[in-house]
């Protein structure tokens, strides 16, 4: 990714859409500090913003910055390379992880990352986190899988992140020795399985000092898993 | 249950004790966020309200609605078979559960449901939580107890909750892989069972990481709790 | 303990030291809720206002009333047989625990009783906290000791406190399947013991998961104390 | 250290420098309560102000004194030996600690020191903190190292901080049977490697309870280092 922003490179893209999904992005990075997701600045949020012609951008956080200081203005906007077309300083150092999504995934309308404490704990042992629980089944349709280790500075993380998701109908994913990425519709969806991440992720850690929790059935994972996708929330 | 709101269908039901569950009801869900007991949408209150000729309804939390939007207006009413009577929008996916135990136990005025993190542990691994505190003795009489594993979409867990409830002082029942509902005599006091029932899940799993608690004996079991249940509090 | 205010009862106590004592016991309830020592209404802080002839009273929490509604009108006085003297309503539940430290050991001012979840797992497997921290050393002289299983109801509870503390300098007691009690020589500095008590708890419990942490020797937990007690703070 | 200021002590340092240093300092600590490293008065901030002639001073948390009761005016000024140059009422019990970091490494501008309860669960195993998180690698630039133990009172706390870090990257160090002392080139910088100090020591002690977690190799800790101390962040 690099930094500078190309003069007039947000053309085909609304501005009003940007400008929402700006206030979006920004605001949704409070449910981190929320949830004690996050500490210091390590974590962050982007959405798609799509363009016409297929020249979809992508908003996230800056590199570094205190969640306490984020605006709407601070954010930053990237092509699905990760260069920046609008705003000013660096982008999260996570960006190209949340472009390389984009790209391969049509689907996705946002991206998270954090090192949330209990879900990089089992990222750190390299163990998917089983399905035990009912709000698995509902939220992850089963297990939440283990990726590689990646370093930073090259694709690696983001390939590492679609190779594991393809085969899963869980949007979020434990990257070895690093932490959680998740996927969502929007910003928000994707925030929303940071969340439940974490919280499952608790859950199964406290229920296996206390014993082995048997697993749920497949048939059973895939009831709740439909049903709660088509019915929960409202209409 | 269903959604679509019966014209007139409050019809014995006093109005004035109707607004006062909504309000009650919509302001005791930030009881659950302020002691953790959940995560993002994934718990709900509920009240009963006594009608003439025994037609009693029930205000519940509107499904998938963050707690921070809650409003006594946004709650919903519904009749004891889960059907919405007034309220616009869907009520919580677990209001059959709740109505099928109003049904059962004529006594409960308020439920809560529940995935707090450390009583899910317990009922991840099927373990009631042994009672080996006062606290325990006072407020459950004695261990919490574990039900069913249950689907929701029929109504398995209500009586999967009614039969094990059934069998003890607890206000409290662990649903395996699931989370927990609790009862009251009105839906504060269900509130805070649900708020004790996390305090001694915590309590009791790092007792036992440290080694084996030694259970209360019966008799003091219930010395407790008979001047617990008589005594505590303003008269 | 009995209810009812004697009238005139306070006449050899100095109103204006009642009316501060009120004013410290309501507000240090926050701390307690501040540092999560207390779930719904269980925990509970007094304070001994010395009386004339030695006629002292304590000032304590209403039973069963919620942290966020408490008043400095709304706390209790009661003699040291824990007879209510002024006030409207019922001491905690806990009163005659109190009353009795507080007759027993002229040089306490202050008396804190909480379900702090980690001291109250130590309490439930009924071992004191090792000294392996200079923090402890520096509070507590030493390890927090363990006292015995009491029943709520008579004086047991109060003589266990004090026949534990009599042979530590630690300011808390374990009581064994219940709770913590502390002593300060006042409010403020029981509360801090409170406090200071779930730290370590929680620290050495943590520890106990990674290993057998050494204990901190005799003579070095003497130095600690020493200086701690004597240099710490503002002169 | 001794108390009592000398006067006309800071007259080679810019009062300005010191009036900003009083500052950061004192907003600072509300970073230690907001992550829940600190309980009651139990860490402190200090920061060099660099003085012509190398009459640098530090200005630091003064004792015993409530974290929201701390102002800029509170704060003590100190000479590298310990001595108040500036400031009403005595600096922390910590500051000889501090001075003696500050004299033997010029580059550290900012000291922290706290109990923060995973870390100093740890150091009270003594055991280093293995580095299997990619964060770890970023910001530690491998494991978290101990230190010895040492009573407060004499310069032993200083030498063990400056030996053990000494031959690390880690800004952090455990200090046995105590708790964590952090440096940087600002106060800001040691508050961020404390913050990621117990984020870290509660991540790995969390993985340690679900398995082995592998270490990131040297190779690859090396790589990660490089990029986060020169890529990160906003230029």
């Amino acid at each position: 990714m690099t930094t500078g922003a190309a003069p007039g490179a947000l053309g085909r893209v609304d501005r009003a859409a940007v400008a929402a999904a700006r206030e979006r992005v920004s605001a949704l990075h409070a449910e981190l500090t929320r949830y004690g997701l996050v500490a210091w600045t390590a974590g962050n949020v982007s959405e798609r913003v799509r363009g016409a012609d297929g020249t979809d951008v992508l908003v996230i956080k800056p590199s570094g910055v205190p969640y306490e200081h984020l605006t709407p203005e601070g954010m930053i906007v990237c092509d699905l390379d990760g260069r920046v077309l609008d705003g000013s300083g660096s982008p999260s150092s996570d960006t190209e992880a949340h472009a390389y999504v984009y790209r391969a995934m049509p689907e996705v309308g946002g991206v998270v990352h954090t090192h949330s404490p209990y879900a990089t704990a089992w990222a750190a042992v390299g163990e998917p986190i089983p399905c035990s629980l009912t709000a698995m089944a509902d939220e992850f349709g089963g297990e939440v899988p283990v990726g590689p280790f990646a370093l930073i500075g090259s694709d690696a993380i983001g390939r590492g992140i679609v190779a594991t998701l393809a085969g899963h109908r869980s949007p979020a994913v434990l990257m070895r020795n690093h932490g959680v990425f998740t996927i969502g519709a929007d910003a928000r969806a994707a925030v929303k399985a940071a969340v439940m991440t974490e919280d499952v992720a608790r859950t199964m850690h406290l229920a296996r000092a206390l014993g082995a929790p048997p697993e749920i059935g497949p048939r059973d994972v895939d009831a709740l898993y439909d049903r709660y996708q088509n019915v929960y929330g409202q209409r």
